[in-house]
């Protein structure tokens, strides 16, 4: 336990996770594509020696486009813009494998950590909505299966790519030898949704490959992180829910020949904090306060697959909901709303509000100190490797923990002091990876 | 013809266009992955006041991998690395409408767009090698004609996204209304290649829409380029070729029913300046004795379609070429090749060194003030509207340019003296597109 660290990441979503942050008054409602803004936030999480930040995705317009931002920055070109204006902290980008080709998606997250000096990760997502389908000549959403399959193959794909080029091919000799071609190798990829020659036409990049992150936690979603995974973001609101998600997943890592210490697991955390109990309840009704119900129930009544109006506001949630495997979208989400709104008794009232703030993240609420209380609980208690961080407003929520939550942590013990290594793989304490390709591949050892 | 003034792009090209550029004692073989190396370029340009900066791509391997640097990094990731590191300066990006989605491409774009301020550009092609078909699921190359007719729609595609966002949908009025949802506009584009309901996940970017640029001389290229190219870059080796492919281009924009003042003809020129006609030949000859006779052997072989070997070396072209419509890759640079060499009755050899410096490109060694008259000599005979300098060596090559061309072009009130637009449109004296879907766009003039 001596050498055991926190890891936290920074997750960064225009001015909050909370739906109704936009509309306080400190908040920039167009803040999501301003540089400086995201500017603002980087260096933020590098002051408190993150090892990351990170920006989710989808390509399509949010549903509720009136209520509230709905717009984003392409991830890996924002991360880029973020690269020049930062120097250690890691930038974790979302990005599709059911509508983009491993080669173009390998390429930019070359592009990327060879930019940021070795900082590039890539948060594997295939995405579950049906209007993301109808951006991409699809009418419909392809099935869950479907979609996980072609993950797979897509990772290895680009897994095969980043390796194409051995770490010494580029010799640069000018008698005439600018590489060794004999370690520039095609792939020769032939599988069920992708044929690919290769190689990249980047060589291989600082880190030998970007980390690889997940964040479904479907039992597709959890196969394909314990395969391929370095980092997982998931959603636990009790610390009894995260220790089993904790343990099942470092089993299934282990099923996969893979040591469990390699899978880093970041519960996402909302906090909402206040120097006193009371300031941080009143920070959060400033918020609960704001939320528009309406729009919430349109939402909440299709991650459900039901319907639901104002009429059902002060009731429980009914009986008959049409259960996870009737779900073809987000199967994982589906199942934490119904299970909190069941154990906990809670009115659709009462589960728009705890949604509000990140939804279905934990939203914890109170002083610097009970946050810390919490982060060490989950930590020691095999629960967590760390914390994926969601201020429910921003820039203000991730100052506020970066200035009075990390200087706890890191008198405790938990947490860095400053930055030990130079990439993001070193900050979440993993090797570079074995080039497949290489002539001593097989004898080299993984760590 | 008071007010018309150049235009410069300066293309980017790892350490200079001249294909033994990386074999000079001064150049850095591994430039290619370096941002500081590219950010030295582009600041450079910026230095001169040139138009933009711009960097080619193809989605591959060069075959000769071996032979000289064969790599580059995703145009838009450097491109937005760039983009934090200048300030006025546009930054134009190649991306291929054969291996890409048009909501994919449509956004990094914008993204590019928004991160610098209204600088980004957008230079369309559709690849005509085989080896990149291998790396996206295809065996052949499709035909030229399918890669135009998909172009085409691409383009028209992205055109719809980019306009999907009135300019003033996003209002962030905190009452509950971030966005006017009547201005979003979804675009039901069913087409041949493409179905994309849209609207884009971003909003409208600075420039509307960022500048499209485009580089193929075929028929087909050559109509893509008078339907929606507001920049071209092209390869014309005489002025009389050269004022035969700006009059034609501008009569097929003319019949498109486009001012053909909107579309920026800019031939490709390498200078390799000295400051007497003695050194510059000197500098010349420091880079053709440093190609490798056998890989540029194999490389025209491949352009023209035939064998040669070095026995050809002194020997003209071969009287039996397989003819520009046999071609199915790069039409027009086989038809430059071809004519070059039966024009001026060149050796094989001779043909190599005149290849050399920029595949095609016209290659114009010697003093600053020749340069300069030669520019001169296009853009008032009307066969430029401004030029795509492509130095031989970089940096040096474009620092000479800058330091001792851009002077003599100024004083004879031929080019900016500074900037006086903040956008790429601006610079190249281009309107901001109407927006189709806005109410008042049919009353609205395009200029």
């Amino acid at each position: 336990m001596s050498q055991r660290r926190l890891h936290l990441n920074a997750f960064l979503m225009n001015v909050g996770h909370h739906e109704a942050a936009w509309r306080l008054p400190e908040s920039d409602p167009f803040a999501a594509t301003r540089l400086e803004h995201y500017v603002q936030l980087a260096q933020a999480a590098e002051r408190g020696t993150f090892d990351s930040v990170f920006l989710a995705d989808s390509p399509a317009v949010r549903a509720d486009v009136g209520q509230r931002p709905a717009v984003g920055l392409e991830p890996t070109l924002l991360l880029t813009a973020l690269a020049t204006a930062t120097s250690r902290v890691g930038l974790i980008a979302t990005a599709s494998t059911t509508y983009d080709q491993p080669y173009n998606l390998a390429r930019r997250f070359s592009a990327l950590d060879h930019l940021s000096g070795g900082r590039a990760g890539w948060n594997i997502v295939t995405n579950a909505t049906v209007e993301a389908a109808r951006n991409f000549n699809l009418d419909e959403l392809p099935t869950h299966g479907e979609r996980y399959r072609r993950a797979t193959e897509f990772v290895e794909v680009t897994r095969k790519l980043w390796d194409s080029w051995e770490d010494d091919a580029q010799v640069g000799d000018k008698s005439g030898v600018w590489a060794e071609a004999a370690r520039v190798h095609p792939i020769g990829h032939r599988g069920e949704f992708f044929s690919v020659d290769g190689p990249l036409n980047s060589p291989r990049s600082p880190q030998g490959a970007p980390l690889l992150v997940q964040a479904g936690s479907s039992e597709d979603g959890k196969d394909l992180a314990a395969r391929y995974a370095e980092a997982v973001f998931t959603a636990q609101q009790t610390l009894n829910e995260g220790k089993a998600f904790y343990a099942d997943l470092k089993q299934r890592a282990t099923e996969h020949r893979r040591d469990p210490a390699e899978i880093k697991i970041l519960p996402g955390i909302v906090p909402v904090l206040g120097s006193t109990e009371s300031a941080a309840r009143r920070k959060e009704s400033e918020l609960t306060d704001r939320i528009v119900h309406g729009y919430a129930l349109e939402r909440l009544a299709s991650t459900l697959g039901i319907e639901l109006g104002e009429q059902d506001l002060d009731r429980p949630l009914p009986d008959d909901l049409p259960g996870e495997d009737r779900i073809e979208t987000a199967k994982s989400r589906y199942t934490l709303v119904v299970d909190l709104a069941r154990r906990e008794n809670l009115t659709v009232r009462e589960i728009i509000h705890r949604l509000g703030g990140g939804r279905g993240h934990r939203t914890f609420t109170g002083t610097p100190e009970q946050v810390a209380d919490t982060i060490e609980h989950w930590f020691t208690a095999g629960a967590a490797d760390g914390f994926n961080v969601m201020p429910a407003v921003l820039p203000a929520g991730l100052d506020d923990f970066v200035d009075h939550v990390v200087p706890i942590l890191r008198a405790r013990g938990l947490f860095r002091e400053e930055y030990e290594g130079r990439t993001l793989r070193e900050h979440y304490g993993l090797c570079r990876p074995v080039n497949r390709f290489a002539a001593d591949a097989g004898s080299a050892s993984r760590s």
